[in-house]
């Protein structure tokens, strides 16, 4: 289980402010944090819609990765941010994401290739489609798209798109999001990587049930079989959570004191 | 999701003495509890060993039954006793269970078969084998041998036995255990239902994080297809969880006030 620190987004306000302000101290107290709180790699996103990434992206992932000694997850739709930014990298990142929405998924595709990064796949086309016919092709023609573009299977990672479980059809999607990493697992060839937002699925929840609906949707798509999750690293809950999946896998020896 | 609660079992000492003293208010009072909190089919174990149940077990069963308006699990390894309350069970029971450590198979079998009773069978041949091929060859064998006593798979619950996590090659049976449920969704046609005793994961843990094993392991197994689980009923962690794993399943409709 590969766990992404989704922390570094625009909703953390501390974070935001820091961003703007080039408040260096900051981002490295944040991004230390969650290298001891148990990230594998961190996610780092400075805007919504990619406006300005090419001036911020490149200097605050040169700050995280140095306080964190940790890889990232480029989180832009501005190429020429990914690019500037893939320069800075001391490892090949994950890059976040391509769907098929994008207008540049060739030049996406390139800069991939090009750094030896690995790429986040989404099943998304304007919305998230709601059937997992829907959702595995879109997945199968970006890993098309992808191999054709020199991008090996072991660098790619589908995410089938988690909704929040409250909306309206948001249960109909939960199920064929896990139907879709079991789907993956079985038909592709060779092995594609999955991996899944999980704090979506509790998006508009109350803050008291949140962890516990992450905790197990998390656990349950990993019972399906999904390799690497974006979580809250700072969740306590969660980490023990991901500490029992590694147990259950096998990966790490089990020790009742660490999860007390 | 089926849940089968564990909680009439001898190292429950209310309900023990309650067995004892042929208590019917209190064998009652536990059954009506286990049926409020959830359960579906109530299981009932009179003794570890079967000596006496031939008494016990149907006396227990009937007040069970009446009490909590389910069906039962009959726990027991004492045909004699088992023949007897399969005649006072208002719907067909589920056995628990058959191993290849009986010596009186076609017995068990004869008995399952003639009261349209559902049965469990165990991956157990002396001890829980430790590989995933050798639970797989008893399991195969216990089937072969069902589906010829005119027992379909459809009422057969094969369980790959859970062990504790804490002890020496615990981990490593983990694994197999997940493997298991995945190998008999994928390979067994007509279909059989898989089922776990998860508190046994646990066994031996501190108090304090019994509950969070059990919760992630149940939320795991499921993930991976699990259908039926032997679940502590009265331990409000675990149905929350059973609650989201049905709610994954879209087999009920989520309602976070539900969980809070």
């Amino acid at each position: 289980m590969i766990v992404i620190a989704e922390n570094l987004n625009v909703r953390n306000k501390a974070y935001m402010e820091a961003v703007k302000n080039q408040d260096k101290k900051t981002i490295e107290s944040l991004s230390k944090t969650l290298a001891d709180k148990g990230a594998d790699i961190i996610n780092v996103q400075c805007s919504l819609d990619g406006i300005g990434d090419e001036e911020t992206l490149p200097l605050v992932a040169d700050i995280v990765q140095e306080a964190a000694k940790l890889p990232l997850c480029l989180d832009s739709r501005n190429t020429e941010a990914l690019k500037k930014t893939l320069t800075v990298c001391k490892e090949p990142p994950l890059i976040n994401y391509l769907s098929q929405d994008e207008e540049n998924t060739d030049e996406i595709l390139s800069l991939v290739s090009r750094f030896k990064a690995s790429l986040i796949i989404r099943a998304l086309k304007g919305t998230v489609p709601t059937t997992l016919e829907a959702k595995l092709l879109i997945l199968e023609d970006l890993i098309e798209k992808a191999n054709a573009a020199d991008i090996p299977n072991e660098r790619l990672f589908a995410d089938p798109s988690v909704v929040h479980i409250g909306g309206g059809i948001g249960q109909e999607h939960l199920l064929n999001t896990h139907e879709c990493i079991i789907a993956l697992n079985e038909m592709v060839d060779p092995p594609i990587n999955t991996i899944a937002w999980i704090s979506n699925i509790s998006t508009g929840m109350p803050k008291g049930v949140k962890s516990r609906i992450n905790s197990a949707f998390l656990c349950y798509l990993s019972g399906a079989g999904l390799d690497a999750a974006m979580v809250d690293v700072n969740d306590a809950e969660i980490m023990k959570t991901v500490y029992l999946i590694r147990s259950f896998r096998d990966e790490i020896v089990f020790s009742s004191a660490d999860i007390l």
